[in-house]
This record gives structure tokens, sequence and C-alpha cells, in this order.
């Protein structure tokens, strides 16, 4: 096994031959595999099985206040329980619905409306806004900003987080610039962390808006999958050293750790600044669902029990990460035609092909079965410009089915780098 | 008893120091009554509990659907239970999370910024916008629309509905008034249902404006307290008869059903609104909560079941409604001092005082113990014009702390009454 760009003609037209057999065959066995989202596995959602019972009519108590109107933050026992996984106080933090891009849309529409706290002016009212959005980066926050007009910049994910000198650049120069998507920790799709660096410079950097903000999307927080994680420095504590404290909303959802369709949701922030959301959101709704955060409450008790929790993810989720890389070691190895990441945590794995093959090879592997996510997802407009980028999403289908679907994927990427080098 | 204005000013002076010492006992009594909000009651509770051992661990099956990302629009079998409340088909409905205001709030933030399905300009990109507002209303839709500048246009709520001779001259010259709110069913808070006359008006009224919508907040579509109650023309029909299908969202929700915290909220509306409504939403959120979609269907299982249970809601509510009334009737009676209305269904009993004293019988109220809702909080602004309405709401407290709290209403409205008189 030699790089392919070394092969001489023969052999390239002979592997490229043998691939395309193999996999006319494997289009006759009629597979069926979907490696499109980051959905978490029906054997993941019955670890959390218990959590449907934790309130019920029997134990439910004098605890008919939940059950009612009121608490549009969120109740207490759910701040005490959800605030360390982004590390703040329980007057950082406001405990939603199901859904943190829920959140996320509802601060940005409402700062389209009215602004944010430090606005002048409502967003919408001027002539144009712009976000940047380190590539490649996660389709649904690309979505909301296309939807809604604001101008997306992409900037390159490097190996420790976004090109910060880039980043720097914009918001120092471009008074429209009026936020920055972030998933911090495990970035999807790379899987990178952000160094402390890279957070340091974004809690200090100097901003032409002055209502500039982070989304700070920690979806994976606590989603390792190794024994000894990076750990992601506190964002609102360098924003408040640095004299930004209203610089970033952080996210977090226990969509991936217990239901994502019925899980708890929170927005963590300054005190001043979850006032200003908690204000905003009384317009809005008459409060979020408090039986379901009174379920989580009393599932997990505390957070060591959260993380306990996680590990038995983690030992679902491992083998599959471990099988996607091992096989695409061992059949792509030394091609030299793709490479990608090996996070220690979060739902993905990011492979570049040569520039030009990404959309080909997904919809190669589509005739023979396998879903994978669409080419250009993870970019602004969907337009990934090298047209190489593939998001690896494992965790939904069985071990099995990731292993066959894998297979598949290394033929395709073959295939097409094979004819584009012939 | 005879009316006040024909009493000599020594009868006057007798009854407001009488009236005065018996509010000062009471003041010593250290009353702590709430009949601020339209809130159910722990009895009322206690009637849902059931809903919540309807979906657990044992007998979740194999819906693991229901626990994961996906239909935005709710599940199929929540919109054959709830398609019947509105009186609508399964493609006309759409289900969300727990509050109907947050659906009608993001219909109206998304207006703002993308128009609604037949902008040509979204609404905030517009000088001006305007809401016809009947009144008195519900303090929490004006809300909205003072925290989003909408510009609020109050018309009177007649007999039968809203002034329509007002509202048509409205909208037919004025292309700002983009929509109208309306609690169709024993409104909020005079407990008055649309004749079919003002249904049919509001659906065939030629509107200056081509994206004017109609916001049919049916809050109380199945919360009758009679055996023969009102029946409601179906707006959607008629919207659809008269050819503008597109001009109404419905909305309902199980918040006085079930739970007010958690609860399944719907919007209905013409089949291609709902897909607008949709593809919007599908920006914002991978799905509601459909674990809670699910146990209502369990709970429920049909729409005859939701009639039956809200007989028994009736049951608890129908004796403070006539407390309330009979108390009015006996202590103010003939004294031709107030008015009130006498719904047969929904939460709420409007009274109105004589010109210029709401707010000081609801601060007195409020100095002996009774916490009613706010001066003019049934006005947009927050402003009765005439300081005369007091919305009563009867729900929350017990018989026995209803009855007392009217008592002192009573009392604080003739020794306002009286005062001004004298």
């Amino acid at each position: 096994m030699s790089e392919l760009k070394q092969m001489d003609s023969s052999s390239l037209q002979h592997l490229h031959n043998k691939v395309k057999e193999e996999l006319e065959t494997i289009k006759k066995s009629n597979l069926s595999l979907n490696m499109s989202r980051g959905k978490p596995s029906a054997e993941q959602l019955k670890l959390s099985l218990g959590l449907l019972n934790s309130v019920n009519a029997e134990n439910i108590g004098d605890n008919f206040s939940v059950l009612n109107y009121g608490l549009v933050d969120g109740i207490p026992e759910a701040k005490t329980l959800f605030k360390d996984i982004l590390g703040v106080d329980t007057e950082e933090i406001l405990i939603g619905g199901n859904a943190s891009l829920n959140i996320m849309h509802d601060i940005i529409s409402k700062a389209l409306i009215k602004g944010v706290i430090d606005s002048e002016t409502p967003w919408g009212k001027e002539d144009k806004i712009k976000f940047i959005c380190p590539v490649p980066g996660y389709d649904r926050h690309f979505t909301i900003c296309e939807a809604y007009d604001i101008e997306m910049i992409s900037v390159d994910m490097l190996e420790n987080g976004p090109d910060m000198d880039k980043v720097e650049e914009l918001v120092r120069n471009d008074t429209s610039i009026k936020g920055i998507w972030c998933v911090p920790k495990y970035s999807n799709p790379d899987g990178i962390t952000y160094s402390d660096d890279v957070v340091e410079r974004l809690a200090k950097m100097e901003t032409q808006a002055k209502d500039f903000k982070i989304f700070w999307d920690n979806a994976y927080a606590i989603h390792d999958l190794t024994e000894n994680p990076p750990v992601l420095k506190n964002i609102l504590e360098a924003c408040k050293k640095h004299g930004n404290p209203n610089r970033v909303f952080m996210f977090a959802s226990t969509s991936k750790v217990t239901f994502p369709g019925s899980g708890v949701a929170v927005v963590a922030a300054s005190k001043e600044n979850i006032q200003f959301i908690k204000t905003q959101l009384s317009v809005q709704t008459i409060g979020p669902d408090k039986v379901n955060q009174l379920r989580h409450v009393r599932f997990f008790k505390n957070y060591d029990n959260i993380l306990e929790h996680m590990k038995k993810h983690a030992e679902i989720m491992k083998p599959k990460f471990d099988a996607v890389l091992n096989i695409l070691h061992s059949k792509l190895g030394a091609y030299g035609i793709a490479t990608w990441t090996e996070p220690q945590g979060g739902y993905f794995i990011s492979l570049n092909t040569m520039d030009g093959c990404a959309s080909e090879v997904i919809s190669l592997a589509a005739e023979a079965g396998v879903t994978l996510t669409g080419a250009g997802a993870a970019f602004p407009y969907g337009k990934d410009p090298r047209d190489r980028n593939i998001r690896i999403a494992p965790s939904f289908p069985t071990l099995a089915e990731v292993e066959k679907a894998i297979e598949v994927l290394c033929l395709c990427i073959i295939l097409v780098s094979t004819n584009k080098l012939l």
C-alpha cells in the first residue's frame, strides 16, 4: 500500500476496477445505513429510561407548583444540578425547555427585534449584520443565520480552535460583526477542544461592535470518550477578567445525556445578562416544562451522578469511534487521499478527502445504501469551498452497521480518488 | 338596599363608616388570598396526575423515536387527538411544546423578522405596524405587542364579541394594521363567546393589509361550566369560505386541561399556513417534547375522554363561579355601583365599578390581604381609560377563600364608591 499519487496508472486502474467491483456487489445487497446525524442510539436512550419514572402520581408529593404556571427561569434545584456542567453560579444560569438550539435562536431573534443587553440599535434595524462561522461547523447554527439574513464569514478551524489572528482582525475592524458561533469542546464536526489561549483571546479581543456576542454552544461539555479528557477553560470567567462579562452566552443541554426529544436545555451568562434574558423570556412564556426539570433533578440527584452516567454513554460510543478510526486507518492508511480527526469526545469524526471529491463520495455512498451528512453541510450556505469535508456520525447505527458503513465509505473514497488521479 | 346614587348623604356616610370598620377588622386578620391569575387549583391539577404515569420505562415499548430528535410538527397521534378541540384536519394542526403563548410569540417575532406567508415585507421593516386589541382583553397578548413596539388600537368588546363596525372600518382603511387578538370563547376577562355573525365578519372583512392575521387564542375552547354551552363558529372554515384561508392562526393548549407548566400547545391554520410555520420552526428547533405529547395521547386516548375530563374541572370551577356571582349579587345587588358578567365557562368574571374606582378598589383589597389582577391589566399599556375594570380569577383559591375574597372585594367597592359619591 503506497500513496496513490505515487502509483503508476496501471496500478491505479487495477485498484479502481477492483474497488468498483466491490461496490457493485454491495449495491446489490440493499444496504440501508444512516450516519447522517448525531443522534444517540437506542442503546444510549435506554440508559435514561428511569428518568420517565422519576416523577409520577405517587411521588409528586406536594410539588404542585411545578405542575402550574410560573418560574420562567426554571426550578432552583435544576439550576443547582446543571450549573457545574458550565461552571457557573446559580444566578448565572437559566433552565429552559427541551432544546438549547431553541434558546440560541430566540436570543438571536430578539436581538434582531430588540437588541442584546448592550445594543444601541436592534440588530435587525442595522443595514447589515454578520456572524463569524468557524468552519467546518454545525449546520443548524448556520441555518439560523441564513434564515435571518445574517451574513456568514467563514474562518478556518485550526488545531486549537478558530484561527484567532483572523477572528481578531475581523472583529476589530468591522462594526457589523455581531457574533461568533463556537462549539468549543469536541467541535462539530472536527472534535477539537479550544485551547486556553484561544478562549482567552476570544474573551479579551477588541471588538468594533459594542454588542458583539459569543454563542458558546457547549453541546459536548461532558461527552468525553477518554480517561483524561481535555479541559475547556471557563470563558465566562475569562470574559469577566477582561472586563467583558456580557460578551458570552453559554449553552448546554441533556439532549445527548438523557433524551434528545425530551431533555432540558440551559443557558448561562453573567448575572446581568441572565436577568436581561429572563425579562425578554417573560414576554414569550409563562414558564418552561418544570416537571421535566424535576424529572432530571430526581433522576441524577447530583453532578457526580451525571458524570457517572456519561461514562456509560462513553462505553457505547467509544467502540464505534474506534471502529471508524481503525477501518479508516486500515483501508485508506497510506494512500494519502484522506485525513481525519481523532476526537477524544463528542459525536463526530471529520474527514477530508482530496479537494473536489466529497460530494461525489457522498452521493456514491448513498447509491450503495449509506446515508452520510450532506456534502457542504458543515459550511455556511451549504458550500464547502474545497468540496472535501465529510462528517462521520457513528452514534446512531449499531457497531456492526458502523463498520459496514465505514468500509463502504472507504471504497467510495478510493473509487473517486483513483478516478480523479487517472 | 337602594341605588347609592339615590341615597342621601347621611345614609351614604353611615354605610361608608360601617364598611370602613368592617375592612379595618379584616385587615387585622392578616388575610392572604390571591385571585390575580387564572391558575388552576391543586384540586384541578390532581385530576391529571395519571398523566405522569402514562409513559414510563416499562411501557415505553419500542417507542424510542419519541425520545429522539425529530418530528418538528409533533407526533401524528397527538394531531389526531387534539384536532377536534379546534375542529380542523390533521394536516391543519401542529403540536408544539408546553405553551401556546410561546407559539403566538414566535409567529409574531418571525413575522417581524421575515414576514408571514403573504407578506411582501417583514413586519419589522415597515415604518409602523398595529394590532387591534378588543378590550378588556388578555394582558399577555398586549405585552408581546408592547415589547415589540406594535402599536395597539383598543376596540370595545360588545355583547357578542368585538365591535365589528369599528374593526371593519379600521382594517379597511389602515394598511399598517396587521393583526387582531381574539379570545373568542369565554373571552378573557369578560367570558363572552363571539357570535356566528362576528366570526363571519372577521373571516370576510376587507383588509387593507394583504398579510393581516387573526390570532385566535381559543384558550377556553372546551372549558364549559354549563350543560348547554355556547358553540363557537369555526373561523378557519369561515375564512376558507370567504377566500381568506391563510388569515387565521388558531391556538389551544392543555394548560388548563392537564398541567399549566407541563401541557401541550397546538396551533391550527390552513394546510399551506401550517407548512409555512413548520418550515420556519425547523430553523428554531429539531423538535418539541414528544414524550409529553405521547403522555397526553395515552392519558386521554380520544377526544370524548377529554370532554369527560373537562366536566370534572367544571365540577370544581362552577361552585366558585356561583359563589362569586351570588356574593356580588347579595352584597352589591341593587347599589348600582358595579356591573359584572356571568360567563358560562372560562376562567374569569369581569366586573366594572363606577368610572375612576377600579385602581383604588384593587389597592384597598391588597391592603386587606386580597391580591387581584392589577388595575388596567386587561388594557393595552396597562391603562384602563375609565379605570373601572376588575378581573376576578376564582380558580386558584379554595371555595372558602373565594367567598372571603369576594366579600372583601365588595366591601372595597362600597367604600370607594361611597367615598366618591359623598
